[in-house]
């Protein structure tokens, strides 16, 4: 039911977004308890996307307790007062909806699909679960159990996924973007009543969400069933701000190795910190979208051009970045050597590929290229999860504005050669980067 | 005034204490309120030690505030109720003792060192503060710039601080031994009133601290002196649990760089991750001392015979192991190359050296020397304050017994040249390691 955001798949799916917003209708405001709207109309389809995002995701998470952001999650779908533990899902799919769910290190978010007729519906479910789910311990054995085989099955039995959770460790020598968002097993087996119900008591409160509405629906209709459902919830006044560890200085090139009998095939993966998108300050983040998109953005890019056709040394290559954050982010490059090709070889051939752009500067017509994709539709295609009210609640989780997921197209068009050059000569910096390599266990080297 | 444990000086200093336990007279008792006494008679010199010892560090500080511990040891010589700011170490002065206090990831600790006459005044002023300081906002600013400057002045003019730091902060994922004791500097730079006084109000109390006086002094009047001043604090009823975030599994062997142009000689430092002493269990830590120094203790050592006079590959070789900490710590290697030889070449040698020795095993005569080095009191010229109080107090603070501290110097001699090869088998995974060059920073690398 649920879905944990990895870093690598929020790069790929963060694919930036431009053109539509022009057209977008968008009302925004704020109930007297603190809970944010944002109301973004689409009379196309008479359907309507109903969501709640906290600001509370797994880099909120009190020390210890790695997971409680993800395991809450799992817990909002049992009791509550008023519903019976299963009953807001069934009546979502009874009445010809989807709901599910899902949390990320700056935020948990929860939503549902449905005839737009049935918004009220909605509003009254998840008001409800907002703040009268009725636990028992039996619940908690039992999501518990479910949460660990999660990590079992997409983490344990996933080379690729525990060599990434080895690099995002390595990576963040302060900040719980170091921690794993399903959380490490060893705490998450002793995730109990208490820590969901302190996390559920501390963050799930009106003054802590974020409410979009998008689809076939008339804003004042919006704000006058807002108010009736979630207005009446008070506002939580012990709601702590919102504290995040920042990284010191970077100040050494780190690499890891990562041996797994289990590798089919072994890759270079190379990271840097990275700026995020700040409100009213986009433009590092969106030079840095298009760096990825020119560097290794697809089969034109400069890495696969280099790598996969003019040499051959790669079979795969790829840059992704994802802005949308709330702190310090990263910049990812991955190679995956051709046949004969140690990985040593391929990381030099990685870096000199690099170089070799930074001095070469970014080709007008490959720049226009880019540009013109991030305008055209295609580009949603490639990112189902992406809607219109995903990309406002992330952005707003995020510490963005409206105003910034507004004007975010722009931003990225207006971006130049130069601009993007200055983002990779800024982001490059071998002091603040993690190298590692993914091997099979019989190659293995220290 | 203060003093920060380094991990390598803490390393160097735990050198193994053997030989006088036996006839060591030690009484120990709990006080009403929890604090935890323990007396180490010594009639030799008619001086005492006094000493409190807070079981609460820096890696018990809250997530942000890393530093705030040795931030409020500083703060703890200023003003109390019935004491100005500094009397109570001019006052000690004034009677011929000295006193300091130190910080490190598992304790804060505070003494005297007097006339045993003066130990009724010590305690007097040492329960005061415990529970009655009062700090102005000009203390925060002033003492806030000291812990800087001592930053500035132990790390950032340091660069083989920075080049530790950065290794500490790599072998940690998850705990936080992988944040410096002095903090990080744009944490410490916002530490404030509540920051201190949070701290000092969860975790000076009696029941969270321990008593240790050695010296001239008769348990009974210890005991009616620390039931009188230490007594009369009540515990405090809302002392947290204390707790420790436990490292995940680690699967991937790690490698840094820090490259600085201060860097006069360039080195390789390795660190494996390694268990701790843990009570009635510390025969595992007791073959990582000796494995420490039968590999790298100096100029007999195994380490020393391959590299430095064998092969001459490296001018100075190490191996350090502080087994006296709460949670899992680390076992380091250290060797810094000869004049033209590379710190690719100086790695491979000590990795080759050590594949060697675990092949060889250990040479029964040498393990006799080391054991009888143990015994023999110059060892404790080696280490000038780690004295009997000492001991007994980092053991204690570091969740070992009374029991543990007069057992280890049998443990230690009771280790075999096959539970050394065992130790050294069990220590060296390269999933567990990190791997760092220290270098000049024109010939870095990335």
């Amino acid at each position: 039911m649920m879905r944990i955001i990895s870093v690598l798949l929020a790069a790929v799916l963060a694919l930036p977004l431009a053109a539509q917003t022009n057209d977008e209708l968008v009302t925004s405001f704020v109930l007297d308890n603190g809970m944010q709207v944002v109301v973004v109309e689409d009379h196309r389809a008479p359907v309507v996307q109903h969501m709640v995002w906290y600001r509370a995701g797994s880099a909120d998470e009190p020390k210890g307790s790695s997971g409680v952001a993800h395991f809450l999650e799992h817990l909002l779908f049992k009791a509550t007062d008023t519903l019976a533990s299963g009953e807001l899902s069934a009546t979502v799919a009874a009445n010809g909806g989807r709901d599910n769910a899902f949390t990320s290190y700056d935020y948990t978010a929860y939503f549902q699909r449905i005839a737009a007729d049935r918004l009220e519906l909605m509003m009254r479910m998840e008001a409800d679960r907002m703040t009268n789910i009725r636990l028992t311990e039996r619940d908690i054995v039992t999501e518990r159990q479910v949460i660990i085989e999660e990590r079992n099955q997409r983490t344990e039995n996933n080379p690729r996924s525990l060599f990434n959770e080895q690099m995002n460790a390595t990576m963040y020598l302060n900040h719980r973007y170091g921690t794993p968002i399903i959380g490490w097993m060893h705490e998450m087996e002793t995730l109990d009543m208490d820590d969901a119900l302190g996390f559920y008591g501390t963050y799930y409160a009106p003054n802590n969400a974020i409410l979009v509405v998008s689809g076939d629906v008339d804003p004042a209709e919006v704000r006058r069933l807002a108010e009736q459902y979630y207005g009446a919830i008070p506002a939580n006044p012990a709601l702590p701000e919102r504290l995040r560890t920042e990284e010191p200085p970077h100040r050494a090139a780190r690499r890891l190795v990562f041996a797994d009998a289990r590798v089919a095939q072994p890759y270079v993966s190379r990271s840097y910190l990275a700026p995020e998108r700040d409100p009213g300050d986009q433009e590092k983040a969106a030079s840095l979208v298009l760096l990825a998109e020119v560097l290794g953005g697809g089969t034109t890019s400069f890495l696969a051009e280099k790598l996969q056709f003019d040499t051959q040394v790669a079979v795969y290559t790829g840059a992704f970045y994802n802005g949308t954050a709330l702190d310090d982010t990263t910049f990812d490059m991955v190679v995956v050597p051709a046949a004969g090709v140690t990985l040593e070889q391929a990381e030099a051939a990685m870096d000199a590929a690099v170089a070799e752009f930074i001095e070469t500067g970014v080709e007008p017509e490959q720049l226009d290229r880019i540009k013109m994709q991030l305008r055209a539709s295609e580009i949603y295609a490639r990112d189902d999860v992406d809607r219109i009210a995903n990309r406002y609640g992330r952005a707003l989780a995020s510490g963005l504005t409206v105003a910034d997921v507004q004007d975010w197209p722009r931003v990225l068009q207006e971006v130049t050669g130069d601009d993007i050059v200055a983002a990779a000569r800024a982001v490059i910096r071998p002091e603040a980067s993690v190298t590692g390599w993914l091997m099979q266990a019989e190659e293995a080297i220290q």
